[in-house]
């Protein structure tokens, strides 16, 4: 029988962003405590942060490794099943591979890792301990995603032609990283965040994004990559062309420039029979069109909506759902994949979605294509 | 020092919808345990209900009586703190008045009670206990429904002259209650709902808005009750002409028969130098108008917002916040104040921001008035 | 066969904001010429004012005495064929009875007259000279509100059960008809304007929208009416109740005061199976709620929209149509209208497509149903 | 003193779209009259089309030639002022040079012409004779995109960082050209469109666009153009990434096969301090966002809108202004600057505001580096 899981948390303490709202997603379907944590650099900062989560204190470490180590000495019944993992970039690898090494599955932030090398090392880890993984390619798990998702394999658009897909940001339009905000700081800083900024902050969530609802994978693209605040160390911007594995074309611009914008990620796909739309500052509408008709717009909890919209989604239509839910149906069905592991049963197909180590890798090279091909003045690169 | 809160809950069990919803508010936060229940009427649904939710199984309790006896004989450290009430209206009083005389703080759902005499004996416990109490009148959990209330009666629209207050819905429109719809059924029942239907369900949220936001109080009202639906009890449309105590008039409409509608509460209130509007289908948008300049548009997360609307809010401008987070804001600051008492300490005012039980008496006056004057012909009639 | 039709002008001179919509939609369509003028009360503006619009000097007339007795006297082939009176709601019967009686037909704005007694006695003079007669309720003129009339009068929404017409506008939020304002002045003064401000100048706007589109007649109404400026000598507010002749119930409101607002006419149709709503200010859009399916969005332009829709609509979907271009729907049908007559054929039935003069009694009517209700603390009136 | 201009039309006749709309726009304002025209290839459809626009059967011509030949010969008082050419590109040039060495004023449509060669000829004919020319790049006529223009050349967003525009039309999405549809025949045909489709037909407008509003210009382009309908002659797609002359960078793509798309012509412009967006199917509306207030939406007619913005709206905010007006503001302004030229005065420069033969010329360079680039495989091309 399914118990909840038991959760620790590398990262996430006084001061972080991204470590509440995993904490945050994966407290509302009641299915997970957290129980312990490495969560800051700094012990004193740990220990306090671990205060104000209410963990015991002998599992509220100092370290990561001292994490691992020890919850592998508690009893089954004890440990924590998973861990996730919500640091900056460049410890996501090493706290990623202890876990798996150790028998922990991992949720993890994206992108995967600092270097593509790093990401394939932890493919060839999950695939070697049949361990579950997730990267937390968030926008993916809103419940009208599924439904574009969807209704774009299934081919009532006909075959994909064009895709346009924009992530723009703008609150990197200042050189605010020069004055302290944490959150820019490390973002655009290369030993902490990798070869990429605003494309591996949010560009690679574009691509995810594009993949996941098309299907299809990008094979080339060209892509013009700036630095538009002076003195900044990594790209603050990217003009993307793309190619398509079956013929498609497609866009992607992604920034952190873009002044006043907000998380403005917002898709166009455009099939021989008709075409959708997708923004994600109002997720629970989905404008579908067609060459011969009146638009349609498809709304979060419609009756008419598919199994996986339906089976992601906690409440009826006209309850809006947001971004804690979309972050917590990964958490959702990770933790109903684990639990059936735990039961020694088969998940249902269904809830068996969630973006897999494979995207993380796939992000990975996504990135790499990008700057090669920003370094060579757009020249096509193959992804 | 603070501690996570210990939650039991009467209703809620397989099959009820807003049940659910309280768990999910309750669980964002990571600031409550639920820990036993009462969740059904028939005590094997009870008991399968309480094994979903990984209850013990000697606090997964048959009734409501027994919950409340045994958890008063449980020691201080382990008994629940509070009790969630998510029953239909005609079950809130009883378990309220229990919960109150037996020293437990009380979350109750809306309508406070069936009628408005119930409505009065639990506000004078409320007073007499000194226990904290709320209604969930959810969508003033909004963030910028709080930014409004605070725009609206800090002056900086004038005076108010005018407010539309709307809640178009449109499940109603056929008689879905007679085809064995469990929501609709009681909700369309009086011995179950009370003396109204449309009005008590969605009319009172669309009063409290209006109260809550523009700090005043309607005076008297003149109300068209329609029942449209063949064979229905209750009432599935109203439309209301309102006047306020400062002079202003105002219009609400409630309808359940508002064909193709989802949960379309909307808000217009006219000042003498500006207006605003929301609306909950997109709650982290707010439009200000004025004379002489642009249309602003406010957002969630936007650092140009006051201080209560960013003390609700729990990421940063451009992550959708919906529904759940605004019910969870009602669970939050509720804690903050139950956590506060225990601890022996005042609580940041600004946390002490949820409906109170004289908000629930308020609404329930309003459905009285609403009923007598729409079996008055519309007559004016005082609240 | 068919030739460009004379039109002559009462009112709209040098200062005047409506006799210049009325030339510009008579422009559109290349059927009509501006061929005289009475264009101003003052003798020395007038002539000015026909200048600009190249009048030819002798029939730049002084007066619309003269104008009616001196374009009686032309030749058939020379003299105007109609008139377009553009003045203040008190100088609206006079010359239209003069043009009635002298054998032109009439563009007449609205509303119809300064009082319901010089309605009729126009309404029985159309009758008597068979002459073409309409009062320019502009909003009908639009592509979507012919679409949204289609739609609720053939049965597609079932019967309708609920109506909520709206019109706020914020341009007297403060008193400017103190300081100059010649649009503000005559409209809120009751010598010129009638018995009612925001009720007859709006109001009136929003009553034929709605029961143009449903095809039902309001029967009574109860209206709270409002002067929120103090020292206005008119309404600037009201808030209505109505109850339609086929037991649809319906909310209008209409505002002066409205701080922000432009001209924000919205109207929402439910029925048993489905509803519309259209909104003035993106006119070119209408969207169509069903109980089981997706919204739909009706555009201007669609290859699905009716015959109707399509014939009063200039290009095709995606050049938005405006409300000069539905401004020109009135005068273009109108034309055809006259063309017909003096060609001595049937016109298509689908151009015989203005507000007569019947609606312009209506809105009379209307008017002074709110007055009356207003003035009895919002008793039900009869209309 | 001025007078109405006199007016010929080359093309426009029965089945034509273009033509129609040229003489609503020219009808709009009451200062243009139609006196002749040369209006289809075809004699008996010319003959039938000139009767229905009421053109004397002796100014209703044959071709073109026999137009500008006779017209010359007519009375200064008598003969036609301008031509408009409102034929498919490949009969611009030939009728435009015409009139210029006859000593007519021209609007001419866009593409400028069918190829660079022909536009540099007109350009220069146009500097030797100082007759008046005007390419109808509509969209710069709409008021908010004289707003957006004066916003962002005057400095108030800082330095322009980036740009995205596009137009996606979706009516060539399957092969209609080959089942008689008569615009998009000769729009896909390279004899009479010239050598791109979509780039010709919509890019330019995205291009000119951008270049009008931000004040840049494109130095060089990377285009990935493409022919995704099987056997079509001509591109129906491009995503083309463009750098600008500050340094500015952006993206540009348009496409004729984004299946359920009108014209959704779309702009973003980000500055360093702030940005904004406009789009063409609500065109009245266009959103400026800044860093750190709320987002302001100006609307056409607003009191706080630039001078040139208030000089090309013809109704207070709130009537919607359309395509036409916008169409409309161009001939406006043109019939000013001849008006002016006729009375040998300066013309206001607020009104010396149309789109000219230089940029009709720039259009020309920009089809030219599109589709150059396109067969490089993207390269990177000078305009």
């Amino acid at each position: 029988m399914s118990r909840k899981l038991r959760m620790g948390m590398v990262g996430g303490g006084r001061g972080a962003f991204i470590g509440g709202v995993h904490r945050f997603a994966a407290g509302i379907d009641g299915q997970i405590d957290l129980v312990c944590g490495a969560l800051h650099v700094d012990p004193e900062i740990a220990k306090l942060s671990g205060e104000d989560l209410y963990l015991s204190p002998e599992r509220n470490y100092k370290t990561y490794y001292e994490m691992f180590e020890k919850e592998s000495q508690l009893p089954a019944d004890e440990r924590m099943d998973f861990v996730s993992i919500v640091t900056p970039n460049f410890v996501h690898f090493e706290p990623a591979k202890l876990a798996l090494e150790n028998g922990f599955h991992v949720v993890c932030e994206k992108p995967l890792s600092f270097s593509l090398e790093e990401a394939l090392i932890l493919q060839k880890l999950v695939e070697e301990t049949g361990l579950t993984f997730t990267v937390t390619h968030t926008y993916t798990g809103y419940p009208l995603v599924k439904q574009a998702r969807e209704m774009c394999t299934s081919g009532v658009f006909g075959k994909i032609r064009k895709v346009v897909v924009e992530y723009p940001q703008g609150w990197l339009t200042t050189p605010v990283e020069q004055s302290g905000n944490q959150q820019a700081s490390w973002r655009t800083d290369p030993k902490r965040s990798g070869k990429a900024g605003s494309v591996g902050d949010i560009g690679t969530h574009a691509e995810n994004l594009a993949e996941t609802i098309t299907g299809l994978k990008i094979t080339e693209l060209s892509a013009d990559v700036s630095k538009f605040v002076e003195n900044r160390l990594l790209d603050d911007d990217a003009n993307v062309l793309l190619r398509f594995d079956n013929g498609a074309k497609g866009v992607l611009h992604c920034s952190q420039i873009a002044a006043g914008e907000e998380n403005a990620l917002n898709i166009r796909v455009y099939g021989e029979k008709g075409s959708l739309q997708w923004h994600q500052h109002d997720p629970n509408t989905m404008y579908v069109k067609w060459l011969d008709k009146p638009m349609e717009v498809y709304r979060t909890g419609g009756g008419y909506l598919g199994a996986s919209a339906a089976a992601h989604t906690r409440t009826p239509a006209g309850h809006p759902e947001g971004y804690l839910e979309a972050f917590a149906n990964i958490y959702r069905d990770f933790t109903k994949v684990v639990q059936a592991k735990l039961d020694g049963v088969e998940v249902d197909p269904i809830y068996n979605d969630f973006p897999t180590v494979e995207e993380g890798v796939r992000g990975m090279k996504f990135i790499d294509a990008v700057i090669e091909s920003g370094e060579n003045n757009a020249a096509w690169t193959k992804i």
